[in-house]
């Protein structure tokens, strides 16, 4: 038969970056498609003790049904962390355990979308959270950035001038696809334009603790003061992303109805692996193991803009992120990133084309280059043989 | 400020059961209350083996990202496990794998439901369910239920006379709340009926494998021609909720938009947890330990049968599940289980009212007991208390 599928079936493609890291999971091929960690440098060994141990000292609670809010130690620990490094002044009951920060947007979909309200969000923003916000059917307006991310001078014109204005969802630090940093100045504005016109600010920060260099920054909610201010942190970047553990934080009362959501969503997330992160925040040390990520991926996000510096034709720009897994470039307005992947595929490299992070569409002229995880070498090969693709097209369209 | 909220917030409310568990969690009180497997069944020490083992050979892959069709190896499993007790003819393409059976039911909704479309139900039903479909706007329209499960003369009727129905939710092996078990003729009554009308079902199967005495049945799926019946599994009761892993199965094509929602929803369930779950059914004997838990819980059921049998004052009646995890007890029409609960709990016993299982309300003469959780004695003992406050009321009221 016909299946008769929701509405908003018809409006969702699958995620070109999902599909395409299907066609680059061949080891021959050069990928700067994903958002992958360095698997690498997962403490796997340490996680390996903490399993036994857990299960050991622990192993039917930890295998049991628990509370949708998430395990307790674990919600302090990320209420202290936020409150030490974001500015915040959290306690556990504003925190919210989730699968991954991913489903935090899904959550925020339920709890604050109707049908034909508006988010405003930067341009480009996540993949991902256009497809997870839009399931809920919102219409999204687009806020031009720059290279200190969301520009609040066109966010204070676009307030005005729009209705239906539910939430505006940022990346503040090192944002997908962009790798740009939201500037204090404009965080302390996006609170400011926020509670003046009382809409919500749903602040992503996957990548938050991936800073190689520059100061780390508080964060928009630790500039809130009514409550309007949700966030989604993860243990993706810094730990590992198979957990598939994040957090939503705010005020006690909305993530009081993210809980209610999530009960009939999935009840709870995984009661195991919440005790296993616990468990390794308490013996071992997370910072010294940041430190080493951060080691690595400043070192390879230093010999990819080294090399798009070297080998990219002129005309052809890029972002210089300070910290996570991305950075972003902008070609000529006549080419088309799409083609020029077709043409790399061939060559065995990969990238993602920009266009998909535009919800409404358009600049078909970018891409995202993801530096976290690949070695040094291929990362410099990679780009030589996106630069000789690219030196072709330039040369046939004079 | 007054947050804004979307529409569907204002008709949620907490679980009550989830709720009542914060308070029946003191080891002092019988709880008849959850829906917990017994934690000392589960199977710590050999999980404990397989996480070192799985993280030793293939750690960077097992804490990564992956696909969010889920582990190959262990869709396969699901598939022959279903293949061989259900009467399905699945591969891994008709598998996907979610955040327990309860994600299954979130999807489906995101799937299907537009709002004010109406969804069929036993009357009762799995409050959960209710929870989850309801975020998606849709209305319940209840379908009379016996002792062979829905009554499905009475599901021709409302199919013929209900507009806009999407689809009809069911679950065949001892339901959750009553323990019954839907007979071979109504289900395969109930998927011509739904190939004559061309709606969905939606297969809950949660309990399953649980069968404690009489022949396992084939699925309601085993008869679906047309692809019109999606189901739902979980590995919560034969190994262990901790690690909240469940599937969907059906139709390749309809299974692909569940694996394209899920990507908005959460990009993928749990990595590491689903390649020890493969690791677990590989090594061991997963029958054998079903056979262990099933002659607990028999035993378990048999008191507490027995104890109603002997305790429960005249005009009770109770249901005789051949599995799974509950009973569920009617009292005369003009009791009200809430009352007796808060009697109850002053003696330190707990269980759910049955009214919260009735999606349009009524029915507050009813209430589940779980009995998969509890040491004979105490089911014993709970009985007879809650026995003690039923006489009471019948005392008061003549």
């Amino acid at each position: 038969m016909d299946t008769a599928y929701a509405q908003r079936i018809s409006k969702l493609k699958a995620s070109e970056i999902r599909e395409l890291l299907k066609i680059t999971e061949q080891p021959d091929v050069i990928s700067f498609a994903g958002g992958l960690p360095a698997p690498e440098l997962f403490p796997t060994e340490a996680i390996s003790d903490i399993c036994v141990s857990v299960l050991a000292h622990d192993g039917q609670r930890a295998l049991q049904y628990a509370t949708t809010e998430g395990y307790l130690p674990l919600r302090q620990w990320i209420a202290g962390r936020m409150n030490a490094t974001l500015g915040t002044a959290f306690s556990e009951d504003n925190i919210l355990i989730t699968n991954g920060s991913q489903q935090g947007l899904d959550l925020s979909g339920k709890v604050f979308i109707d049908e034909g309200d508006v988010i405003l969000c930067e341009s480009p923003t996540y993949l991902a959270a256009i497809t997870a916000f839009r399931a809920y059917g919102c219409r999204f307006v687009e806020v031009p950035t720059d290279e200190d991310g969301m520009r609040t001078d066109d966010l204070a014109k676009l307030l005005e001038t729009t209705t239906r204005v539910k939430a505006i969802y940022v990346i503040p630090n090192f944002q997908n696809p962009t790798g740009r940093t939201m500037s204090l100045e404009r965080r302390k504005r996006l609170a400011e334009l926020a509670a003046q016109h009382r809409v919500m600010v749903l602040e992503d920060n996957p990548y938050g603790e991936l800073r190689f260099e520059g100061e780390f920054l508080p964060s928009v909610q630790s500039f809130d003061r009514d409550g309007q201010v949700i966030s989604f942190g993860s243990f993706s970047k810094i730990l590992c992303p198979g957990f598939r553990i994040g957090w939503v934080a705010g005020n006690k009362n909305i993530v009081q109805k993210y809980v209610l959501v999530k009960q009939g969503v999935d009840l709870q997330s995984n009661t195991f692996v919440q005790a296993v992160i616990a468990a390794y925040l308490e013996k071992h040390d997370i910072d010294a193991h940041i430190r080493k990520i951060l080691g690595v991926y400043k070192n390879r996000r230093d010999v990819l803009l080294s090399a798009l510096g070297r080998h990219f034709p002129q005309g052809v720009r890029f972002t210089r992120p300070e910290g996570g897994l991305f950075a972003w470039v902008t070609l000529p307005k006549s080419m088309d990133s799409r083609s020029i992947l077709d043409a790399c595929i061939k060559r065995k490299v990969a990238f993602v084309p920009g266009g998909p992070f535009f919800p409404n569409g358009g600049q078909e002229n970018t891409l995202r280059l993801n530096f976290s995880n690949m070695e040094e070498a291929r990362i410099e090969e990679g780009v030589s043989i996106i630069a000789d693709v690219l030196n072709d097209y330039v040369d046939s369209a004079q």
